[in-house]
């Protein structure tokens, strides 16, 4: 395979890449990410790179146009539907390219411009400290046996059953149904290990047992402690929470990326992947996997440090003198000798005894390698709503390869096992008052109801509420407008950026979906657009513009930015916005209805959206339905906190499976009014009787004739 | 590495092995098998080979000794306990070498004496007919379901689920404990097929289920058969059944050699072998996983060819024209649509859904790839006795992935499953009468009681029973005398060869285990020993000799043989008999008393070995306790039938798992008596008053003082 000198300027990151590879390829080898959401489709121009011409005496290399492939069709057709695009950046034809498209054949250096570079986002997910109930699937039992000698040479599973038998007895005591010692089982590769570690331990061992029946894990004396993972799978970040499985101390959290983003940035581009590549499937699925062996790894090291800092605090701290564990040994899950020190209490990755996985249905399906096909047609059927118990090595998760990997249920076909998750988190169903819960992401999962009845249904709401879709829209990673507000005489905007302390302080790279929001808002409120989402004529502001596609609001000048261009809200962008509140608008409107419902009791904004926006400029858009603000709440990672009360209490497990057989699931697109009602709402709410929560924020209230259908 | 080539005569095989490589190794790389008993060991002698020197013109080769690695100290030890080997056979130093030992350093030409050639052995077991009932853990159903929509986008197991729940209890009725569809699961390999088969059949399958509890196999359209493998994987030889689950047919029985031979010939070999190798044990479970395969191979072969001959015969016969499957196609698995042609109706290696295994303690070990070590030290316990359930793809057993493989319970530490598939075979424990069921081998196995009490033991028997340690002892093997009787006044021999219809006719390579006890008999009841089993002095026969390790008796002369020596049965050869014996028998005895017994009412031989002993001279020799012959019985492989019946009546397998925790094990050398009863059992029966059955046959009956005590 021929090899190209590749550098990519401003990061001045530089190597030899394949003839052939694609430039978004090459930058990911070379370590710079470029943003990409349409699944390298050349729609989204998200990656738009410059391949410059000369020769270049650092790198010595002769940079020419004609050392990438000529520009493809699917290309050419993006840049001619953005006539003025190259003229206003003082870019040429063959210049500019999109990263996805165009393909190294030769030594180039590549600029990739601030808009088109990829950050690592900010993740705000953390866990909460919600009191869970400690019920654990692992339970551990000292069992001190007498060797096998030759009047009973009974053999080594039945010798440690019977008094696996009599340790549970006398630890649990006569209320609790115990199995007898022939109905205990042992999985397979732990039996394996068997006969060698109760020698080794000289037949006193401590004993661990998955659900009261399977014995998992069997080690040498006594050993107190087991540990677990909870891991929320979301389309955009992974969180994984490091529990001790006995007292259900937290001991990490981390967080990554998905790497899936790579192949699309929603979940509809993924599994597009999946069905237009062969191997697709497979490189989503591992790559998800190697994110949480690698979040394993960095969460058992994270702790062993938080537990070293504390020994080091108690008296025998300097006992030990034994050198950390190494990366490697973690992952060989070798056993060392435990000693006193510090170090010797270190918890080895093959002690985390199981997991518990959520995640919307196509990581759902993503992660149990389960084709994700058939979410992506209609009518959208998911292979399975039952929560699934797998072993580890079947997934090729490295705890131990004995342990369970618990998967919540899905609802129905994009309601997940997020969804799942956080109705545990949340329990709607053991509540007299009627609760909704919104998950707001790409898609929006809503539930709604009490301990007599849950009603849930989702609803697209298309990514412009995360940032996508709107013309400088981005996610809440550094450089990001979170909260804009516009003062309503002068028009003129304040804004906030990620990262910064003070409020116009930092140089902005793009908007996020908070501060969309805000924006919106604001700008109804101030008058700028009207009821409908149309610009107002007349208005006197150098902000209120005629941009390229239409009319426009600046909230930012190109001076105060890092893209050398201004940020403004356009007329387009705020249609982007109509469209999404109206659907998930409409979502609860139908759950309302169904439900026999005015208005709900209590909204719940779950998911690290809800978190950020301000809930009354949501409800001023007519994102959320009307309610007490003080009922408003953002819970954060509900999913996440789920994962773990199902990690830590298997009764929880029996009772989510046995919640979600009877929530009754709504399919939007079937409601008969679905489409009227949808018109309706994409108006911001200039009806106070519909909004009386917010009435006094509306501008130009109205006596709408049109309310009481609006409420219907 | 360096190569060298190599010449093995009289065979004519020949080729380049690897320096270093040893001359047992390499003549199997070639094709030549070289026997083995000692694991290798240089004890044995049953591998000598001559290494010839000169040019060969055919070969092109320079024969030459110093092209072998030089004689080894255990080597020399064993030429120098045997200073007359050499020189009778007429080889020289340095010619003569243990195949084991001696190592290719450069080209050679080898001489394999008949008598070191390893052969194919007859293999006798067969499938018996005994009925079965038929209640297999798979089940079959037809489901058909309407396909999702937007209205009851339902997921696709939810819906198999429903359509099952209806479906099973429509066939199995109203009295049967089914379970709901909520509590049905699906094997997680079985899931990730299932989108995309519900779609292809159109929602119309059959769904295969194990236990009523886990759905193993979704299969297009209506379905009715899935088959079944039971496997009794003896020591020498493995027998493989092929059935059909739901008629319980039996479609096909293939058997080989256990290849694990060539580790070593006995089950403490392959113990040590796996031992003293750091890859021993894996060696070995995946040359015995390998056989399984190919005899799975191998069977779906032969039933194919059968029901093609039966389809032949069939009006529509010539409906097909389709081409046999190939070896490949049965490989992957990979489906065909299946037509009206015979071969559409194949039996395909994925439709098998269970396989049960059986076999001794260090077999069973081997097979589930679990360490054997302590098997083969005192106090010789084994890692698990319970069945075991394990999925086809954890032990690399080529059938369904999510087929389940069950293995039946061990007993004791040399009491394994094979024993327990004989008592669910033969079923003792349902018997008014006392039954003594013997399994004889290198060890043989032992049960005795009825409905109220089950007593088991095992005795290292030696191999002599089997042709090993005895001086011209082989297998039951072509060459093999397998029956001999004496003239009680000529003393003049006649014998029988296996593979011979004739008396006295073809030519001997050795004596296997039935000529061997019916020469010991018939040597008593002639004379020619005493009932001590010493040579009696002054007899006047040609036949009767000293020999180079004492007194012999010829069976066959140098002439009759294909080895070029005279075949005798040596004084030593009797001895070891008389030890083999008094082992068995004092373990029937032990059994007998421990039972309150004076005798058992009848008495059951299983195995090959049973079948064809003649049980006269079986007790004659004091091989099996006292009994009236007539109730004495030679059943074949019930390990085999106990394997079927397992495959073919899930109850079954309960009873069996519940029987054998309750039968009582006594091990022998625990036992105060069993020295003392041992040294009285080595005398051949000489006491009417113990043996009223055989009484008639015993030579210079005795009233012997000591018969009471030997009843005792």
């Amino acid at each position: 395979m021929k090899k190209h000198n590749v550098i990519l300027q401003p990061a001045g990151r530089h190597g030899q890449v394949d003839e052939g590879t694609s430039v978004r390829s090459a930058a990911r080898e070379l370590g710079v990410d470029i943003e990409s959401i349409c699944a390298e489709n050349a729609t989204c121009g998200k990656c738009v790179v410059l391949i410059e011409e000369g020769h270049f005496e650092k790198y010595r290399v002769d940079s020419k146009r004609e050392n990438v492939s000529p520009i493809t069709p699917q290309e050419a057709n993006y840049f001619a539907r953005r006539p003025k695009l190259l003229k206003d950046k003082g870019w040429e034809v063959g210049q500019a390219r999109l990263a996805c498209q165009c393909r190294i054949r030769g030594d180039v250096l590549i600029n990739v411009p601030e808009e088109s570079r990829g950050n690592k986002q900010i993740i705000r997910k953390s866990a909460s400290n919600r009191a869970i109930e400690i019920k654990p699937a692992i339970r551990k039992y000292l069992v001190a046996m007498t060797p096998p000698n030759l009047e009973r040479p009974i053999a080594d599973w039945e010798r440690l059953a019977k008094g696996l038998e009599t340790s549970m007895a006398l630890a649990r005591g006569a209320d609790e149904k115990l199995p007898r010692w022939y109905d205990l089982t042992i999985d397979y590769q732990c039996l394996r290990k068997l006969s060698a570690t109760l020698r080794e331990a000289k037949w006193n061992v401590t004993v661990s047992v998955w659900r009261d029946k399977e014995v998992v894990a069997v080690q040498a004396g006594y050993v107190e402690d087991s540990y677990g993972a909870a891991v929320d799978v979301g389309s955009t970040t992974v969180a994984l929470y490091l529990c001790n499985l006995r007292t259900g101390e937290l001991l990490a959290a981390e967080s990554e990326m998905n790497p899936q983003i790579a192949y699309g940035e929603d979940v509809m581009s993924r599994i597009q992947y999946a069905i237009e590549h062969k191997d697709g499937l497979e490189k989503l699925h591992k790559a998800i996997i190697d994110t949480l062996n690698k979040l394993l790894k960095q969460a058992v090291k994270s702790a062993n440090m938080s537990l070293r800092a504390t020994a080091t605090l108690a008296p025998d701290a300097s006992a030990g003198e034994q050198s950390p564990l190494t990366d490697d040994e973690i992952a060989s899950g070798k056993e060392r000798p435990r000693t006193s020190s510090p170090q010797g209490n270190d918890i080895r990755i093959e002690e985390i005894l199981e997991m518990v996985l959520v995640g919307n249905s196509t990581m759902h399906h993503i992660l149990l390698n389960l084709h994700p096909k058939d979410l992506g047609l209609a009518p959208f059927a998911p292979a399975i709503h039952k929560s699934m118990n797998v072993k580890a090595r079947e997934l090729g998760l490295n705890i131990n390869p004995s342990g369970n990997i618990h998967v919540l249920p899905t609802i129905a076909s994009f309601v997940g096992a997020d969804t799942s998750a956080m109705i545990l988190a949340e329990e709607p169903h053991k509540q007299d008052e009627n609760w909704l819960l919104i998950d707001v992401g790409t898609n929006a999962e809503l539930v709604l109801g009490n301990r007599k009845r849950l009603l849930c249904t989702s609803t697209p709401t298309g990514p412009a509420l995360e940032g996508a879709h709107v013309k400088y829209g981005m996610r809440a990673a550094r450089g990001a407008i979170e909260r804009v507000s516009i003062d309503e005489k002068t028009l003129e905007p304040r804004y906030k950026i990620v990262g910064e302390d003070e409020w116009n302080a930092g140089k902005a790279k793009g908007i996020c979906g908070s501060a969309i929001i805000d924006a919106v808002a604001e700008m109804f409120r101030a008058g700028v657009v009207n009821s409908r989402g149309k610009f107002k004529m007349g208005l006197e502001s150098p902000r209120i513009r005629q941009g390229e596609s239409g009319w426009e609001y600046v909230i930012a000048w190109a001076d105060e930015t890092s893209i050398g261009r201004d940020i403004p809200m356009t007329q387009q962008d705020v249609r982007q916005i109509q469209l999404a509140k109206a659907a998930l608008f409409t979502a609860a409107r139908t759950l309302l209805k169904r439900g026999g419902l005015e208005s709900p009791d209590k909204i719940i904004l779950a998911g690290g959206f809800g978190s950020y926006i301000d809930k009354e400029k949501a409800m001023l858009i007519g994102l959320i339905p009307d309610c007490d603000l003080s009922n408003v709440y953002a819970i954060g990672n509900a999913a996440g906190d789920g994962a773990r009360i199902a990690l830590l209490n298997i009764e929880k497990r029996d009772e989510i499976d046995s919640v979600t057989r009877k929530v009754e699931r709504f399919e939007l697109p079937t409601d008969p009014e679905f489409q009227n009602q949808f018109m309706l709402a994409t108006s911001f709410p200039h009806m106070s009787e519909a909004f009386p929560h917010i009435a006094h924020l509306i501008p130009n209230r109205v006596a709408d004739p049109m309310a009481k259908n609006f409420m219907k």
